[in-house]
């Protein structure tokens, strides 16, 4: 089975055949090169029939490369691994045995007992790598001693910038570059403020439907559409097999909820949680190479009560796990309290935190409570903790906040967390558009990434309803594409506008191709158009269907330009010829009106 | 041929078949009876499985009352006939005869030679009717003189506030109630930065698709899904014909761009485009009862220049021509040395103006420049001109606008058009997203109406790309219902939130027909959830297919209150009990971090 064949979208298949007389149109996989062999930043390459071409970010991995023959068996090549190695502060082990459970198997089967990394992923064996005793490897360490990576080199190159502001946003825990040591496929990506805001799509299956297979399609399709990040949130059976195979072939960092594992171990009873348990959860992902995990942290005993008279109370998976888990035992939370050696496990594979917000509102009701923002100022004390173990640190935002509460959201965070990015579901803006959720949390995404959010994770249609699918997971991809890059745009980030010019021009000039390449979605685009006008022909008339030929006020405007000269002096200049004659002639101006 | 039969959504059929086992579960049409008889407020009335109910705003007119025979050879009930004989101050006459060109029809055919109104629609006859010599027959002269009229109770009610508030409002110029007298079947609405924000539906044939019969049925279902008003913006043949049936069936108001067909009369040619073509127009139209005209009488000779160096010229069909006529005459346009005339002819209708903003920006390159705001002031100009004429005005508003630079869009609007309603398309956030500019519009859409626009323009998915067909106008109205109701409640619109209040406590109680009849689109909620699980018990599982039953937040926040006390004294005094245990227990909790 190779990826390209069954999953790639129609227009990104075969982009050479769009190559036809002698004029290359379309895009195709290009790569700037870094400053050693082997740091390729891919990058699409869109073809213009103007003869000029644009550059754009690209997430879709080797997949989208027709010299690379990809196969999910296999897995993608460890690009990293080099760089990895180089530094000499890790070391191989024998790593953490695969147990039944990690899959959710509880008896003894033809599938159970004691198993290693490479029977759950038999075309790359492997042995996970850690931190050397006393080295501190993650990219923050790196940047706090000045040090520039090849991942620093390999972002700076994918966003235009310097190596040096990288490192500076890194070191300073205003961005962060996941980069798990035991994911070496992924290719580096940063999260930031300074940068292009993100977008991280969910997949996963869960105990009611959805299998391995679909899972790693859905995570490659989701890269195709411009996902910078995936999480993995399983909670069926296979979550430790579906979570090798996710990461050996995932080109973006992985990211999980090791709660949700942790709780199918206990079988899904809250308070059997113990801090043994779940450490070992950590431990096994960290190894598998996740690179960055959700942690409640923050829900403590204290705050419980807090959600009490809550329209939706918790509507965190993670946070109400926690709850329970805390009134259960009456006893501070083990996350809580464990916190400091979760960190040191975190920081010897070099996995990202991103400290859960458990206590996120749920409904317009709910937004900005006192749950929330104590919750959020314990997020701020463990963020100091995880910077003081070197581990990278992001923060989760909410939820469900009307607009005009959405502002405090990001400025409190951002104050109390001291500039860690923040990563915020949406926010939904309202709560009565089932079905419709990627658009109520697309408006609040836009906003708050305005604002200053470093990532958005996306919402599906399917939100509070059911598990997304294929096209659910575009449509996601898609509207969150739409909110990153307009707060791209209104934050005035360097070069993003140049997109939307390039596509206007098309559009101006009626270059239908191009409009189509460069669209977000090359291929919805052009079959809209075509539905009314299929025909060959119409991909270069000088009108589309929603006006007709008489009416295009494009082609009305270029009538303007050509017959009155292109500039606006020209145009001017022939006025005011006409304009003297006009006055000459003793026509009378309509007189402008008294207040 | 019923239009019940073929058009209502599922959800809507046949509501009083939901009432099983004496339990009325579902929605159905209600009314709120005014202080006199015939004055009637329609509302959709949605009724909860725990004996509640809840009131929405309903736009959906007479069709989706199952007691009401509608019939589109007949059109609707003139509801506001007998208010508008009643005052006294209009009268009917014999009308312009309908002419072959108003269809777009040249030579004498089967169809040719003159008409009357009779002919065009059988179904109704009646003359046309206009305000008696020296008589101020609008909304706004009334509202200045004091008086508020069965209209202003209409939508006082609907908006739940006091008829004085409305008469204040249009009185001031800040909100319109567009109400031609010739088109007595509209549900009176109001539009202004003080009232729930309204979405307009655009629906249309051009030359090169779609028919008579499909706008009807577009219009009907733009109003069923939530369309507060629809524009008709016909540019083909039949427009005449077919702006009739559509105005004699719409429970909503209509409007149109009375220069698209000016323009057909001189068979597209803008040269030859003249004032007492277009007078005939505006007659032809406001004698059908067409609400609200859009005039692109902003866009004047010297502005034209400045459109020259842009990105995408002139994008707004109305300004093109007009720009293509001032060039081609170097004259002024003859909509602004008319436009008193033109006011006049208007005032004897009480058709609402919608003042053009024919130089929007096409492009993020193009917005807030000089040629826009140039136009605007003009605009600003104009609105007075029309105040003294007693003519109600709204401004319209662009576009393509960066986030960051929406906000001086009303906000200049709101100065210079001293207040009067801003009624914008979108604006569109970014330029990169065709086939999704419903969601690049959105976002900006709920902005600019957080911010004070009253009317938003729906975009649909073909936008920049082709007609739209049935699934398109839903999906825009859908997403412009969202726009504008997340602003409601960023506005804090009193009795906004209830709607999200109710739907989320449905949605913590796990009501799951209660979350479906109270979204905005039941049908695609219902959908959803069922494609996972499709099992009637499914409906009041305590769970859905996202988490599976062992992980949903929301049943372990169900049973945190049930187990731990409903409020939060209960928790609070239940947990200080365990908290005394615990400390007596000598159990160490973790210790708060220095700074």
């Amino acid at each position: 089975m190779t990826n390209k064949d069954a999953r790639t979208p129609a227009s990104t298949q075969n982009p050479t055949e769009m190559s036809e007389a002698g004029k290359s149109i379309g895009w195709h996989k290009a790569y700037v090169e870094g400053s050693r062999p082997g740091l390729r930043v891919p990058v699409r390459q869109v073809h213009l029939t103007n003869g000029q071409s644009v550059t754009l970010y690209d997430t879709s991995g080797p997949y989208t490369d027709p010299l690379v023959d990809t196969d999910v068996r296999r897995g993608l090549a460890p690009l990293r691994e080099n760089w990895i190695v180089a530094r000499g502060d890790t070391e191989e082990y024998a790593g953490r045995p695969v147990r039944p459970e990690d899959d959710g198997i509880k008896h003894t089967s033809p599938r159970g007992g004691l198993r290693n990394l490479d029977a759950v992923f038999p075309g790359r064996p492997r042995l996970p790598r850690r931190g050397r005793e006393g080295k501190a490897v993650t990219q923050l360490a790196y940047a706090r001693r000045g040090e520039i990576t090849p991942e620093m080199e390999f972002v700076a190159i994918r966003e235009n910038v310097s190596p040096e502001v990288v490192r500076e946003e890194i070191a300073a825990g205003r961005a962060v570059l996941p980069a798990n040591v035991n994911h070496p496929e992924s290719e580096p990506m940063i999260i930031g403020k300074r940068f292009l805001v993100k977008v991280n799509a969910n997949i996963g299956n869960s105990a009611v439907t959805s299998s391995i297979e679909e899972e790693v399609e859905k995570m490659t399709w989701a890269t195709r559409w411009g996902a910078d990040t995936v999480m993995d949130l399983s909670t069926g059976r296979n979550i430790h097999t579906t979570r090798e195979w996710v990461l050996r072939n995932s080109p973006v960092p992985i990211g999980t909820v090791p709660l949700y594992q942790a709780l199918e171990k206990v079988d899904g009873k809250a308070e059997e949680l113990t801090w043994e348990i779940y450490k070992d959860t950590v431990i096994e992902q960290a190894e598998q190479g996740v690179d960055y995990m959700t942690v409640h942290a923050g829900v403590r005993l204290a705050y419980v009560p807090l959600t009490a008279n809550r329209k939706t109370g918790i509507v965190s998976r993670g946070g109400s796990i926690m709850a329970a888990w805390c009134l259960a035992h009456h006893k501070e939370s083990f996350l809580y309290e464990h916190f400091e050696e979760l960190c040191e496990i975190l920081a010897a594979y070099d996995v990202t935190y991103s400290l859960g917000d458990g206590l996120r509102p749920g409904s317009i009701a709910d937004a900005n409570d006192e749950a929330q923002f104590a919750e959020l100022r314990t997020l701020g004390e463990l963020n100091r903790i995880a910077k003081r173990h070197h581990v990278q640190t992001m923060i989760e935002g909410p939820g469900h906040v009307p607009m005009h509460k959405i502002k405090e959201n990001i400025d409190l965070q951002q104050e109390i967390c001291e500039e860690a990015p923040f990563y915020t579901l949406g926010p939904l803006t309202t709560d009565v558009a089932p079905a419709y959720d990627h658009i109520t949390s697309g408006i609040g995404a836009a906003m708050i990434a305005w604002w200053g959010t470093a990532m958005l994770c996306y919402v599906t249609p399917k939100e509070h309803l059911g598990l997304p699918n294929r096209d659910d997971v575009k449509t996601g991809v898609i509207t969150y594409k739409i909110a990153a890059h307009a707060a791209d745009l209104a934050k005035g980030h360097p070069g993003a506008q140049e997109w939307d010019d390039a596509l206007s021009d098309a559009r101006f000039e009626f270059r239908w191709e191009d409009q189509f390449n460069l669209a977000l979605d090359p291929d919805t685009a052009r079959e809209f158009h075509d539905e009314t006008l299929p025909a060959e022909p119409a991909k270069t008339a000088h009108f589309c269907s929603m006006c007709g030929p008489k009416f295009c006020s494009m082609k009305i405007s270029q009538d303007i330009r050509r017959e009155h000269g292109g500039s606006r002096a020209e145009i001017e200049e022939g006025m005011a010829q006409k304009s003297r004659e006009f006055a000459a002639a003793g026509n009378r101006v309509y007189l402008p009106i008294a207040d």
